[in-house]
């Protein structure tokens, strides 16, 4: 196989050969592992054979070629039949492929970005397909080139609504360059999945939601071969190949067998004797098409709005300001919205920039997996919803961590400052949901100028940055242009005789300058710190303050728990000379109310500030 | 209407009046509160109008009462509705009507439990169909009484993918108790939704997941009563009326017009006066069938598995014992599974009571929504899942906590300690994600006697409390039948001489140890508490130790932002004497590897925990 070219097509018996060399592979990764899924990988492998061989447009020597297909690895604890794909296609070589799952290995039980042919994590299952979508959009609608997008899924993942988004998604949107391969091996982790091989139960469900549904024998190659041929000549709708498979295919000791899942096979070697021993064989990729290059959309000059001390603004107002600005500076730059783009206020780039937008409807899932799949080839996402409702997605910012992913989110309506709507629609925990993710920034603007600023720093970070913006306005405070870097923070009242220092971020730094000028009036000299890098946080000047005033009160719009209060804490821990730290934030359910009355309910207004200060003083 | 009985069927020139008065309420209330979504109540007011006179078998005087319907408000932005619904039923006065969305009022902007006849807060898209199928599988195999569940479903939210796991399980399960009604009234918040008036797009989809679909013109009171009349009359699947509806119906100034969503009416006297004016009709809603009690399932003596201390055994096997004990004690235990039985243990239940087992496959919100639903009627749910997973269903928590719901939630294969599996299985940020739920408990334990007890406690506790339990054996440390309350924590180590406090908590409380034993052997004695109550956290031993100790080294095997260690620090925050407290924590993306090599490369082992304990007690 070694002399196989692209230019005539590898035979059907060299396929069944290619086939067996990939369970080969599984089999023995996993058995040097000592642990794996290969039964999972044998089901797919001739499958993957097929469309290694045959249909796959990849230069497996320039992984980030722009023409290059796209193949996502939905199951990815399938992950032994990739390596192994690898390890045909000539990218590693089998030493490293028996270096599978071993502390240094790329070869990570799931694939991830480690590998340089890997453009995104998988391993939490139904993921893959979503984000298929976004590279699929991201060829059709950005890079406009013919790459294909192959996303191998598993059967038991389609239970995931997150597979229905994508489905819905990518089917109303007529993503052509779109082939999802179900590898319906009938049996899940624990037993049968809710509808085994009965194959025409998804075919229904997938038709509906305007696919082209190829069944095929997962296990017969020249079957394979017309179900790949038709979904490559599929037009105007994704395609879905429906592939009747047996996990652990080849060996009958675990074929079809329940209680295999996730475990190497009981007798490597029996199993490998029984495939027909160890092979060698490479398969030269057909190279992609580089006829024409990606396309690009126009820049220029970065012109943010700017508003003027003292005016109202909503911060979520100039976030969709300068976004829209940020538009017309870096070419790169998409939006992703989730169909809330008149509150998070993506409308004003919708309006402007409307091939760079992608209205992903109420599917938060979809709308962050598109997002990665967008930034996999160099494009430059923001995504906004409510900061309540970034939860429904925590799984895919989770995930998009461990993909070394970077996006830029944004939350708006955080907090009780929302008011009316009551707790369905606020906020509360976004703060600590965003920093518990691994290389993450967490933002909190409270001016207008400020969050322009740190809109437009966002495009140029990396890993995954979270800016929460509020609902209603508040005064400008600070001076358009001026800088707020990442980690910083701004000392916004300070005397030599501070006796305590409130940190708060967002509205409630608003809330602190009111209690702080009530408190100087009353002969109290407090610091006020505006924390808006809430991760990393100012440590620097928290621990000055806590040496210079000794008593610290953070104030936050957030459950206590992992917010800005725990940031300060944490900041403080390694120090040595911790103060004496009050934190305010909301410990009761809300309800309905105004948003000022929601402010005082919950105990982090001007009012609480004052007397929590008052009391810190008093050492109550 | 108020001399009307249930024997007699309303008249459709009644139930026309009905639903303008629901309309005419909905403004009215909107208006005096200056905020809500009239326009999304007006859409659904002829199909509500007709399920409350007609079909709804409800004791609105006794909310509570088994045997009632459950109605969902799933676009809980109508809440209005609901709540002129609730009006006319004679639950609520005019007067109370018009408070709604004040501070004061139980009559909250989106539904929630304040309010005895609403069982679950909504206003997060796309939930309240999972949690009716919840509802659904309680009455057909737990209560086994003949109470419908009616759904009410906006068009934008069908976009969720949550939406489509209900769709999937009601269809599969065949849940004919559980009708939906969706209000197609084609305008999302920002704009059409995707399918508009399509309602062959969203019907073909719900056909093929095996439900009865029935299509009326929502605002043709016999043509909606029909729709009912076939629903009700549909055996072995659930049935769902599309119904084809105009948001804002009735006031041409706002009648299917876009940006008119989440907004009182421009003007509500002419609207009203447009509806014809002010109503003060009464309607009797039908009274359930009382004629059998709920079923119920045998209890006995709550025999908990017993662990010979210094034996291994993996906590997760012992919650998966305890779980079937208790199964065995208590008949209002019930299970659900996302796929992972065998790995959470769970299967033990699963096989000792297969009908309080629900397997929900892999569709983690599903499975949450379906719990939600099931301790509305009392039941006593467990679930389970991976603790990476239920990132999956982060939002479907949130809200839980909004519905004062009581879950028991375990998280299997939590942190690095999993091993080969690699990132994407590793629950590294669920401590984060639980505490900052309002009103959670969060639990740790370290070994098989410790886990069988808490596993036994969350049957009682209310809130929602969450298990994290280790994927491998860790040493049996506690004796059978020792207590271990919430917000307790255990001193394993302790002398008069102790120079720092180590807190860890499950697999770290056994790395702890190892570090005390050898730093003891070094002649620096250490204190070790197992913080198994990580929420609330033991304040009282806490700040006992810093105060002796002076310093404290907090180990979790968990990225470092939002878990134990910050829960340590905020317990020391008001206490005004804080040690010098350093966080050992997960603070780079792990890989593959095995258990052991994980801990020691995060630096959460006994090797790391005692350099650091060394580096605290020399300043450094």
């Amino acid at each position: 196989m070694a002399d196989t070219r692209v230019e005539e097509r590898v035979s059907v018996d060299l396929l069944v050969e290619l086939a067996q060399q990939l369970r080969v592979d599984s089999v023995r990764c996993s058995a040097a592992a000592g642990s794996g899924h290969p039964t999972s990988a044998m089901s797919a492998a001739d499958l993957m054979a097929v469309l290694l061989a045959r249909y796959l447009r990849y230069d497996v020597h320039e992984p980030r070629n722009p023409h290059n297909d796209h193949l996502v690895f939905s199951k990815g604890h399938a992950s032994p039949l990739l390596y192994a794909m690898l390890r045909a296609a000539g990218a590693i070589t089998v030493d490293e492929l028996l270096t599978y799952r071993d502390l240094s290995s790329r070869l990570e039980g799931h694939p991830t970005p480690r590998l340089p042919w890997v453009d995104v994590a998988t391993g939490s299952l139904g993921q893959g397909l979503p984000i298929g979508v976004g590279l699929a959009l991201t060829g059709a609608r950005l890079d406009r080139l013919p790459y294909r997008i192959w996303v191998l899924c598993g059967d038991g993942e389609l239970a995931e609504g997150s597979v229905w988004e994508a489905f819905e998604h990518a089917g109303t949107a007529g993503l052509e360059n779109l082939t999802a391969i179900v590898d319906v091996n009938r049996l899940g982790q624990r037993g049968p999945t809710r509808h085994e091989w009965d194959l025409s139960a998804y075919a229904q469900r997938m038709t509906a939601f305007g696919w082209r549904v190829i069944e095929v024998d997962g296990h017969d190659i020249t079957d394979i071969d017309r179900g790949f041929a038709e979904a490559v000549a599929t037009r105007g709708r994704p395609a879905v190949i429906l592939a009747r498979t047996m996990k652990g295919r080849g060996v009958p000791q675990v074929e079809d067998q329940p209680g295999r899942h996730g475990k190497p096979l009981p007798d490597a070697d029996d199993a490998i004797q029984h495939l027909g021993g160890v092979r060698d064989a490479t398969v030269r990729v057909a190279q992609p098409d580089r006829s024409t290059p990606p396309h690009t959309f126009p820049a220029g000059a970065l012109e943010l709005p700017t508003y003027r001390v003292g005016e109202e603004v909503a911060t979520r107002t100039a976030f969709g300001q300068a976004l829209a600005s940020l538009g017309a500076a870096r070419g790169d730059v998409v939006v992703l919205d989730g169909e809330v783009a008149d509150s998070t206020r993506t409308e004003y780039f919708a309006e402007a920039f409307p091939e760079r937008f992608f209205q992903c409807y109420i599917a938060e899932q979809q709308m962050l997996a598109a997002a990665v799949g967008m930034q996999v080839r160099g494009w430059v996402p923001y995504a906004a919803t409510f900061a309540a409702f970034w939860t429904r997605a925590y799984d895919f910012v989770r995930m998009a961590a461990v993909s070394r992913a970077s996006l830029r989110l944004c939350g708006s309506h955080a907090g009780v400052a929302i008011g009316q709507d009551g707790p369905s629609q606020m906020g509360l925990e976004d703060l600590a949901m965003f920093r518990a993710v691994h290389g993450s920034t967490v933002l909190y603007p409270c001016d207008g100028n400020q969050t322009a600023a740190l809109v437009a720093g966002m495009a140029g970070w990396n890993g995954i940055s979270y800016l929460r913006t509020t609902r209603g306005g508040t005064p400008v405070i600070y001076q358009p242009g001026e800088a707020f870097p990442i980690g910083g923070s701004r000392v916004l009242r300070a005397s030599a005789d501070d006796q305590v220092t409130i940190i708060g971020a967002g509205v409630t730094v608003h809330e602190a300058l009111a209690a702080a000028d009530r408190l100087t009036a009353e002969g109290l000299p407090v610091r006020v710190i505006d924390a808006y890098s809430v991760k990393p946080v100012d440590a620097a000047a928290v621990r000055l303050a806590a040496r210079e005033t000794g008593r610290l009160l953070t104030v936050e719009d957030h459950w206590p728990e992992g917010g800005l209060g725990d940031a300060v804490l944490d900041a403080l821990a390694g120090s040595g000379d911790l103060p004496r730290v009050r934190k305010l934030a909301v410990r009761q359910m809300p309800g309905s109310a105004k948003p000022r009355e929601q402010l005082h309910a919950a105990g982090i207004d001007a009012d609480a500030i004052a007397d929590a200060a008052r009391e810190l003083v008093d050492g109550r």
